[in-house]
């Protein structure tokens, strides 16, 4: 038989452990030379692929591979390109005969929900063409709202990252006297997982942050005010996490009551502002002192503060990406299962059943009537936050994996 | 002779090492039991010790104290409060029969340059009334704005998490093929030392932030936007570090031009908002993708990003402070001098010079414009910035120190 090549693309938003899933892939690739002909990275995913751009992966030394798995971002860049429903459109023809040309016989995607769905597309119509390829998925997205897995790479990193960051903040509004309101907006699109991992910032259970509001839950404005003011009486420093992504009742995002709102490439909208909506809110009607502080970007591409158990699950689905697809299971996404508190499965499941779909934060985990989440969750969370990664540093910085242009 | 109590404050904003310089103070007096009595530290700093708040750190245990060494944030509490400057007000009369009532002959307050102005107070009262207590301030600021020292314990872990969260936001905006500029807004006030740190998130001197803007050089809007289109024809991917504090030639701050611009109790105006500013300026005159990123408290609370040299230079501080006070040299601060490199030798100067001056960055060190800083800047940082904190880790997360209330 003839050996076959792999290609692999990263898509949608970075990680802090994204790369670790491309590192398990290389490194897999290199065991299995003997089954495998060359190694290449789409660059830009299957957009920059489209126009001709990849690069080949076997080039990387050692020290490079080490280096690539404790990189924040996404080293092959990224892409936000929705493959057309008709798949009879043009385009799946050019990717096929760019992928022949390269002599692909796998097709490794790392990303999320609409990565997912262009893995889908393309299984789908090679199934119809009888392309021979074998395409697989490897999940990542720090929002973990990818349906049949337990939990996906990027969010333990990005959790964590949550959690420590709030325990800090929490101290910094400590500091003074001052009734003061600190509110913290979080990303996660319309999934709370990781607004509710700053639950783990406490120290106690009346700590702050002593208020949290997820998208699961109508966010309703006077509740809330009345929420703030009791928490208030109890306290003179409160600390508020919130989702990017709370609406209310109407289906409204806060955010949307702010200035601007914009749309991404998959038309979805962009959801930050809540933080400063709620601000001023806050100011209005309690006449009190108020900040908001928005995590931002960090939260996805902070290596600094990444779980040693994320990149080992990341390193793992790209490494089992590759088996996957080495045993012709095309069409699925490499997915983790839980048995007990901190023992984890990998498998394969349908990725035809991933894409597109969004698993929410369970309502039975929502607890305070709205303004919390309950102990099941954090013992949930927990095993995914441990452990630290140990990253280079030169010079007092970290030294990064960049792909040179 | 009578053996005499230490009394110790913090003040202003926090730092990532303020504690350290409380836990050199605690451990030089450990040493100097045979000629100290009792150690106290004013609860939310002469603000809350004027309302009889204070509390004992004698009591403080050994992993008490390693652990107050990490901790950021002000263990003790913080306050903004001015001094009358008539040394005639009744309120001096009070705060010196409290420290009276404490048997108070030392007297450390850890603090930039507004705290320094109350121990310019404190001590000139001192002298006129024959008080007896020795007044010594110990620099801390993330701002680096203080005179008559080469830095300030506060500025190294500034400047770390600037550099290693700029050169992470660099990968993160480097992910996508499209034209799009991001603007990272930073403190530092009315001085541009910490924006000037994250040229150290190149890998080389093509790399982004490619643009760089510091409050000392006049903003002009339209070169600006000039500045940015040339830098985007050489590269699609721009990032941009601008100061909070950066003005036009009117002298007026460019956050004036957003919505909201508050003063803090000091009168100072509050700076944040230069960034959406100018995040719809670009969009609005060259119609391309802008997100603007504040770094925000983190800056001033991250301990997992410390600088091991700073959090040094932090703790030695706290010791000579100590040193400066036995030694009867009230109505000084203690202060940093640099032969060469990177060998420090610390000394004590004059309060009174120090309090309400403000140390610009130097002109000759900003280069490109007004666009970018020079290497002999990114030398004299260099040093500051070396060497990493190690965190005590529990389940994930970092344990701080918190005062029990």
């Amino acid at each position: 038989m003839m050996k076959k090549s792999v290609i692999v693309g990263q898509s949608g938003g970075p990680t802090a452990v994204i790369n670790a899933s491309l590192y398990g892939v290389v490194e897999a690739c290199r065991e299995a030379f003997d089954r495998i002909d060359r190694v290449y990275g789409m660059i830009n995913g299957i957009e920059g692929f489209l126009q001709g751009n990849y690069v080949g992966l076997d080039e990387l030394d050692q020290k490079e591979l080490v280096r690539l798995r404790h990189t924040p971002g996404a080293y092959l860049g990224s892409c936000r390109f929705k493959l057309p429903d008709d798949l009879s459109d043009p385009v799946y023809a050019r990717i096929f005969e760019k992928l022949e040309q390269l002599n692909a016989g796998y097709f490794l995607y790392i990303g999320g929900n609409d990565s997912m769905d262009t893995v889908n597309k393309l299984n789908a119509y090679s199934q119809s063409a009888a392309g021979g390829i074998c395409f697989v998925g490897i999940p990542k997205t720090i929002d973990n709202d990818l349906v049949l897995t337990d939990h996906t790479p990027g969010y333990g990193s990005a959790a964590k990252y949550v959690a420590a960051t709030v325990r800090e903040i929490v101290l910094d509004a400590s500091v003074y006297q001052k009734k003061a309101v600190t509110i913290v907006e979080i990303m996660g699109r319309h999934a709370g997982w990781l607004t509710a991992a700053s639950a783990l910032a406490r120290n106690d259970e009346t700590d702050n942050p002593r208020l949290i509001y997820l998208p699961e839950a109508d966010f309703d404005a006077d509740a809330f005010v009345g929420q703030v003011a009791r928490q208030l009486e109890k306290d003179p420093v409160l600390v508020i996490c919130i989702s990017e992504g709370i609406s209310d009742r109407q289906g409204i995002y806060l955010c949307e009551y702010g200035s601007e709102s914009r749309k991404d490439e998959f038309g979805h909208k962009m959801l930050t502002g809540a933080g400063k909506v709620l601000e001023r809110l806050l100011k209005e009607k309690l006449g009190i002192k108020v900040r908001s502080v928005e995590l931002n970007v960090s939260q996805r591409c902070s290596g600094m503060l990444a779980s040693k158990t994320d990149a080992d699950h990341a390193a793992l689905a790209g490494r089992h990406g590759l088996s996957a697809a080495l045993a012709g299971q095309s069409g699925s996404m490499i997915a983790f299962e839980r048995d007990g508190e901190d023992n984890f499965r990998i498998q394969c499941v349908d990725v035809g059943a991933v894409c597109n779909q969004e698993k929410k934060f369970p309502a039975a985990w929502i607890t305070g009537g709205g303004t919390d989440v309950s102990r099941e969750f954090l013992a949930y969370l927990k095993p995914l936050i441990k452990g630290e990664v140990k990253q280079e540093m030169k010079d007092g910085l970290p030294v990064y994996l960049r792909r040179k242009k």
